[in-house]
Parts: C-alpha cells; structure tokens; sequence
C-alpha cells in the first residue's frame, strides 16, 4: 500500500481554468486512489465546478486567492506583485511541506521563477532545469533542459547530467541508463566548446549507467541514449520541432486516406489500429515538464493540456514524489568530483 | 528553351559512389535533358559504371584523379592535403568556369572548408550558410543555418537571412517571402543576445517580403514563414530532430498496420494513398543542402543518399544556377543598410 500523497495545485493556470485542473485531478485520483488535493484559487468559480466532481470532493480543500499570474506576465514582474498568486500558494505549499508536489499549467517562466526563489535549488546545483520524457523507438527518454537556461556553461550540463540520470532511475526505471549530449556530430571536436568541456568532465565522473557521448537529433526519437542533455534553447527548438513535426505527419496522414475512396475504406479498417497510434504519439501522454534541481517538486503542465493531460502531468508529479526523486540527486551531486582538474591532477601526484 | 548547364560531380562523395552520383545523374538528366557532367574521380571505376549508362554517356566527361577525400577527415587536413581530391576538382570546375554547378555527396567539413577557399564569399557575406527545403502544412520552405556555422553573431543571422530570402524567391518562386528568426519564445525579450540584436537590425532592413520576426520549433513544420533563419547549432538540431521524428512516426505506423489483420487489409487499401503520403514526406525529395554566400553554387547530397535523392541534389543545383541566384544575393546584400545604429540616426537629424 503506498502512502498518501498532497498534491497542490495551481486551480487558475492554463488556457481551460479551472476546470481542466479539476477534471484532471478527478482523473488522475482513479489511476492514484491515495492522492489528496489543494486547489488554490478563486473559490467563486472553483467551488462550483468541484462539487460536480464528488469523489474529488471528498479528498480536496479550496485555499481562496483572488490573485491570478497572466500568461503573458514577464517572470521578474510575476514573482515581485505576484505574492499571493494561485501559482505562488501551490508552491509554498510545497516549501512549507504541507504538499509533497506541486503542478500548475500556467505561464512557464514565472512558474520557474517562483519556483527556484521559493524552493531554492539543492545545494551544488547551480541552476534548475525542466525535463520531460518522450517515446522512442526503444521505449521512453528524458531530455533536459527544455527551456529554463537558455545559455549553459559545462558544469550546468554536468548538473543536467545528474538530474536526467536521477530521473531516468527513478521515473523511468532503468537501473543503469545511458547518457549523451546532444550536439552537431559525434565525433570529439564538434560542437560548443562548453559541450566538449562537459564530456570531458563526465567521462573522468563516476555516474551509474553509461556516459554513451554526444547524440545528435535523430536520436532523440531512435532513443540512442536514455538520457537526452542539452542546453536550454537548443532543447525547446528540439522539442517543438518533434511536436511540429508529428502534427505535420498527423495532418499528412488525414489527408491521404482522404484522398481516395478506397483509401477511406482501408482507414475505417485500420482505425482501431490507428488510434492506437494516436494514443502512443498523443502529446498529452507525455504532457509534464518537470523543474528538476530544486529542494521540492514543480511540474509545468502544457498550458492548452486538456484533462487526460493535466492528469499525466500529475501522475508525473505523483512518480517523483514516490521515488525520493529529490533524494537521489542530493546524493549523486554530492559523488561528483567537483575540484577543479589541475587541483584533482596535483592531488593524484 | 533552357540554356545548356554543366555540373561537375564528385564521383567518388558518398556511401554509394560512383554507382550513386552516376545513377542519380542519369535520372536528373531525364527531367533536365539539357545538362551537361563531368565526373571527378577514378576513372577505373566510374568509366564502367558510364558506360551502362548510355543516354549519360554522351553528355559527359570523366576527369581521372585517384585522390578521395576521405569521410571522417578533418576539415583543416582535407583543405590541406586534398588539392587533387575528387571534390576539391568538382569545385574548381566551378571557380574556373567550366562548370554552373558541382554536386558531392562526400565529407560535409571537408566540402565547406574546400568551397569556402576555393570559391571564396560574395562580398557582405562573412561566412557562408547550408540550407535546405523542406515540406510544411502551407507548402515548403527554405530553413538555414544547418551546421556550417556553429556559433553565429547577428550580422551572420542578417546575411543567412538576405541569403534565405533569395533562396525563397529563386528556388521557391515566391516574390514577397516572410521570414522569421528561429527562437525560443515569440516575445521580443526573449532568447539569444544575438538574435535580439539581429532582429532590431532586420526590422530597420530593406529586404523583399515580410519579416515575422521570431519563430518557434513547431513554426518551421507549420510553415509560419516561408524562411527561418537560425544558427547552425540550432539549424542542425531541428533538422535531424524532425528527420528522427518522422521515422519515429514511419515506424509506428508500420507497427500500428501490422497489428492486427483488420489493420493489414486496411493498410492495402490504403496503400495507394500511402505511397503518395509517402512520396510527400521522403527525404529524398529534400536532398540537397546548398552552400550559399558563395561565389559559386556547391550542393551537398546527403551521403547515404539513393540515386533518386542526388538526382534531386543535382535538381536543386541546376534551379539555382538558372535563376542566377548569387548574382540576387550580391544585389540584395549590397542594399543593406551596414552603417552602425548610432552613425544611422546622425545620419537622419
């Protein structure tokens, strides 16, 4: 039996608030029975929606705020006037240990904002980064960072390294995973030279599972490495092209058995087949950006998610929370050999 | 009637070569019966394989070296040491005037490194740019950098961007192209130092068409604009990242017709249909990454490239130099405004 978990939750962030929040967690209790809410929000437009929702009901409390972080608010601007925002509440929560997790699907960068000031990072863990996992053609991967820090140096992608490795570990369930930074070729000389700084570092590491090298794009999708490392800006362009892409194939797809009777026929056939396919490429599947690094967990919900996706947002949240996620990363950063290596090179003398 | 055009063919650039370059110039010769080649490499091997090919046979010249560039060199030893190489003869052939164009399917670094030297830029352009179509939702577009340039300052993105537009109306036929700088947000405070700078000085600019200003990874699959701009860092990662995805997809689909028998006799129904989806989205068709800001047109097949796929770089090769595309580059570089901001607005009191 396992414990019972607190989740926070951010009631007014996202396109569909509050009600794909609630239709989420409504959701994700049926896949996670232990689960107990907080909704943070205005409670004239939360409380009606959940007492439709009787089950969620009995398992949830409404904290009320009036105040709400706009989508479009610049993050330096949300975490000064924006104290008492839905989004800030779930996440003190989460600091005050009242919840073992917060999600929220509103504005990004305030989210990791607030988050990093209120959470602060785990001690040698320069900066927090968000990852997700995503389907291969081997199974599933994580990829970090996918838009926090927008310029790395090589230690924040050796910090990276160890998150991704962690949450491989844990989330995914692989005992030794495979590691690699995504760069423009495989071979030693490519790249940023903050890329070959950090292979360079990660080879002389001591990190479970196996540091495989760079990886280029097209591994992503064939799953060459369990664990995906790049910088920031690099990995949001990575991520959107993919999701850009599977729409383009998506709507190509419609069109073709469109575009012949006999074609319409063979997709009437072939459509319990192809909504299974729907179902393994659904983003929504994959929906949950976690904020890793910090000394509680943050989940960043797609802000048009509908309810099945705010549901996998939390069940990501509700993994991390069951695995000491946070844990493993205070242990394996403090592994590292962080002296610098002419200090590490004197010392072998 | 279309003038007559002479390519020169790096016979011996590639997974496949000769027996590719030459079966792919045989095919471009059927949709181009006015070409004219002349292959570079060991006139032992490629004679044979010529005379099959009968129709081929009687537009062209083999010039015999027995130097190759060899596919994991260096750059900097190939520049050195590959004076006699196959490639680097293909591209004289073009500094010389004897060929329009030349086509390798070889080493990339090695082919950049040559055609930079040999050919030299347009002057305006610092560092030349690899760029390539690719199919969206409203058609095709052109994206460049894709990793000649790794790291990029803005007036490389303003010249990759002058390149791009040219690119758009000659290849794409497209007279009032949009153009967007590839980004991690669409909001003007967001990404890359460089990249605000760039489009501060891409706003005041006066090129053809319509800047957008800044795009997102799913814009380019969307086609948003008709041209995106980006580092080759970035460029390289979402070009492989959506070559990876759409084998992902490919895969998936396969899996999805093969599970069950309904699916199998819905999928032969669909077959028709689906050869033409696939015909859509095959890589093949996008092959050919061109070299631009040079004078003289070089175009790189991917290496692994079909003859179909070089007959497709060959293609591209010979719609750039009917369209005189260097000499709009050279008109369109020379009507930017390069003056510093500061001495710009002097200029106007």
């Amino acid at each position: 039996l396992s414990a019972r978990l607190t989740i926070a939750l951010d009631a007014m962030g996202g396109d569909h608030a509050p009600s794909v929040v609630l239709r989420g967690a409504n959701r994700a209790l049926r896949s996670h029975p232990n689960l107990e809410f907080v909704f943070y929000g205005r409670e004239g437009v939360v409380r009606p929606e959940l007492d439709r929702l009787r089950r969620l009901k009995k398992v949830s409390r409404v904290v009320h705020t009036d105040d709400v972080v706009d989508s479009g608010e610049r993050a330096s601007v949300a975490l000064r006037s924006g104290r008492n925002s839905s989004m800030r509440l779930a996440i003190n929560a989460v600091k005050d240990g009242q919840a073992d997790a917060c999600v929220s699907a509103g504005n990004t960068g305030a989210l990791m904002a607030m988050a990093k000031f209120a959470l602060k990072t785990v001690p040698g863990i320069d900066r927090p980064a968000m990852a997700s996992f995503f389907p291969t053609l081997r199974g599933e991967s994580v990829m970090l960072d996918l838009g926090a820090n927008v310029n790395c140096d090589a230690d924040n992608l050796v910090e990276f390294t160890v998150m991704g490795n962690a949450f491989a570990r844990s989330v995914l369930g692989l005992e030794q995973p495979s590691y690699g930074l995504l760069n423009v070729g495989s071979e030693e000389q490519k790249g940023h030279e903050e890329l070959r700084e950090a292979a360079a570092l990660l080879r002389g590491a001591d990190l479970p599972g196996h540091f495989y090298g760079f990886v280029e794009g097209d591994d992503i999708a064939t799953g060459t490495t369990d664990v995906v490392v790049t910088d920031g800006f690099s990995g949001n362009i990575a991520l959107k092209t993919a999701e850009g892409t599977v729409k383009l194939y998506t709507e190509f797809l419609r069109r073709t058995f469109r575009s012949s009777p006999l074609a319409s026929i063979g997709y009437l056939l072939a459509k319990p087949a192809m909504r299974k396919l729907g179902k393994r490429v659904d983003p929504r599947r994959y929906n949950g950006a976690v904020l890793l690094g910090l000394n509680g967990i943050a989940v960043k919900s797609h802000g048009g998610s509908d309810a099945l996706g705010f549901a996998h947002a939390i069940s990501l949240a509700v993994d991390l929370a069951r695995h000491r996620f946070i844990d493993t990363i205070r242990a394996d950063i403090g592994k590292l050999d962080r002296r610098p290596p002419a200090t590490a090179q004197a010392a072998a003398v």
